[in-house]
């Protein structure tokens, strides 16, 4: 009997094409859906819920298949993730892909259609010298970075706009660019800065637009209180700069009201 | 003029087939030299310290070139820089090699035959769950580590013994096995170990066969105290498991007895 189940997958986006199958070109669809395919001896497709650019990281992307497995779902992602590695690195090694969780949904479930609610975490690091060993997992500012102008302008990003400034050409069209950010805060822990954003879902490159009008703002190249005339302009030249792909990491998908209020109280970085 | 340089060089291993130049496949000398010969306008051939294996990564790896440069010794890290960057990766990117500092020596100084010790860091995590994002970065163990036993085998390994029984098979030939382990420390941060190993000099893979002894000490399937049998018997076959090349990092290089003196007493990890 076919099964409709959601994967939580975790992926190091270094080195992979994005998430999309792309034919001749390492991607979290492809190498996933190669897995499943060879597991189950058919072609396998999945569901993805967010289409992440090449370098971006994720905690907690999510993607539904309906298929009959023939593995019992408690032990789906064990083999997986044995089948993933051998795939990728020779028997013993991991490789940059994982299936965190599996879980048996309801016939008509669909990991993209039903998501209520994402939370993005875009990494800083705001040092002089640029650490090497973290080129490929943040974005590194030697200048300094005010964080309270940061926040005071996240807080102004807060709630339901048309984003359409912060949309980057080349992504699916879609009908509206009206969306509903419900938190936004930057948080610093030493030279490590935080920024984690809850929306009911996100314009192409609109994390990473945000991001580098954040970062404009920290460096006093920008003023908080000039958000909303950027809002309300609508155009993407007077927002900041596209920050750059390795700091972002998609870290929840939220498909109830008690999950998304729950991400959007909860600081993860 | 020809001048005698000294060069300090940071890498991430990943993906990297190690320090020696090979036809084809990325190296650190490979690169570096590449690096040089395009600035010089000529063939330049680097001496290296320590020839690092594929996936070992380095703070401070040392290496001598004699050449005429025609840019001043304080600019040439940045310039070497910007020109491996943009070897690696495109103008604005950091790739996995950073030259971290150039000093002019003496005309008869050899980076490696004037070496008086090194200091090796070997990277544990020891948790249930390896994390993906810190695969290529340690060696992930998920049974619990006595990090006292660990310590105890380590002080019998100090001092001058032939090391024979830590030595791999496919490294240079050398005249002799007998080598002199200054210091030798385990410590512990949350979940994080760090073995810290100083020494006159280390035979083919003996830092990782040496881990490979200590975890399985940390696992109570050998005993500290059987440590001074396997240095007597002399038989690689007695000595632990190799452990893995993604959490060795050649941390620092010594050319002095004052160098090495506060090597041995500063602990980097």
């Amino acid at each position: 009997m076919k099964k409709n189940l959601l994967l939580t997958i975790k992926y190091d986006g270094t080195g992979l094409f994005g998430w999309q199958r792309q034919p001749g070109k390492p991607t979290v669809q492809g190498l996933l859906e190669q897995a499943f395919s060879t597991v189950c001896k058919k072609t396998v497709r999945l569901h993805g819920c967010s289409r992440t650019d090449a370098g971006v990281h994720a905690y907690g992307q999510r993607a539904s298949l309906f298929e009959e497995m023939g593995i019992p779902t408690d032990r789906l992602a064990r083999v997986m993730n044995n089948r993933l590695s051998a795939d990728q690195r020779g028997k013993r090694s991991v490789g940059p892909i994982e299936i965190i969780d599996v879980k048996e949904m309801s016939d008509g479930f669909h990991a993209r259609f039903d998501a209520k609610g994402k939370k993005y975490i875009y990494k800083i690091r705001n040092t002089e010298r640029p650490d090497l060993f973290q080129r490929n997992y943040c974005y590194s500012i030697g200048e300094f970075l005010d964080l309270d102008a940061m926040n005071r302008a996240g807080q102004l990003l807060e709630g339901t706009h048309d984003f359409q400034c912060f949309q980057a050409s080349g992504g699916t069209e879609r009908e509206t660019t009206v969306r509903t950010i419900y938190s936004l805060g930057v948080s610093k822990r030493d030279e490590n800065l935080t920024i984690e954003v809850v929306g009911d879902g996100f314009l192409y490159n609109m994390v990473r637009i945000i991001t580098g009008t954040l970062v404009e703002v920290g460096q006093g190249r920008m003023q908080p209180r000039q958000i909303p005339e950027v809002i309300e302009a609508g155009d993407r030249k007077n927002a900041g700069h596209t920050a750059p792909p390795q700091g972002l990491y998609l870290a929840e998908i939220y498909y109830t009201e008690e999950e998304l209020e729950h991400g959007r109280k909860t600081q993860l970085g």
